[in-house]
């Protein structure tokens, strides 16, 4: 079994949309990740989904998580508007524009040594420039699992 | 919106099961993590599920990623039995023994502030020494998201 046989297709997100449809994918498709794709169909960054979660945290709590115990209750309500207007591209961390990506032929080992390398829910297939699709953790296990 | 309401039942494995049952877990249901519970049922471990498809990895290329490429077909097939009789206790790394939990009245922001901090895919919600359930990321970001 290879990655072009793994891979399934999964919503992606480009980078110049609302930070906020991105939220609103994960949440739903219960998706453990998204990938955000550049204007050229590339992948450009994987976001792991507690990543996104940071995007509704104020600075100030991402910052001293103990103020989080202070902020009322339409505060809380209020904080996902902070992401309106901004997009996806404004809210990645330099971190995460290093792509998890494996090549077609890459074999379930090297799709978890990839997957493990980078701490990432989702790998992207990549058939030179070409996205041929994304092999989640769960799929990769469901995969290499005996019978 | 509080961490109670927020939490629903999720699949749980014990710390003294057998890791292939805890992969077994993570693939059919398609969860983005899976937690480890104890035996006074207690959470004792999160596992995110690319912490799950490492036990799948061979040592030797954990510790040299490169290897991955002169394994043949046969020897990844082979791969998943060396999770065969070890318990999911094993297979867990000491990092990932401070469990992500939150209160049963903590806001939503205090919820995200704690699996940010984790940077984990779910956190399990506690009632002193009873587990309510588990927030996971898309859920929290169902929740916080404006209609």
């Amino acid at each position: 079994m290879h990655a072009a046989q793994l891979a399934e297709e999964f919503p992606v997100v480009a980078m110049d949309s609302d930070a906020l449809d991105a939220a609103r994918l994960l949440a739903e498709h219960r998706l453990p990740g998204i990938l955000a794709i550049g204007r050229d169909g590339l992948p450009e960054a994987v976001l792991p989904a507690y990543q996104v979660v940071r995007f509704i945290i104020p600075r100030y709590v991402q910052d001293d998580p103990a103020l989080a115990g202070v902020l009322d209750e339409s505060m809380c309500d209020k904080a996902v508007k902070r992401l309106r207007g901004k997009k996806v591209r404004d809210v990645i961390p330099e971190k995460y524009s290093d792509v998890p990506a494996a090549r077609p032929d890459d074999t379930i080992i090297e799709v978890a040594a990839i997957m493990a390398r980078h701490r990432s829910p989702i790998v992207a297939v990549l058939e030179g420039k070409k996205l041929l699709g994304v092999i989640t953790a769960s799929r990769l296990l469901e995969a290499s699992l005996p019978d």
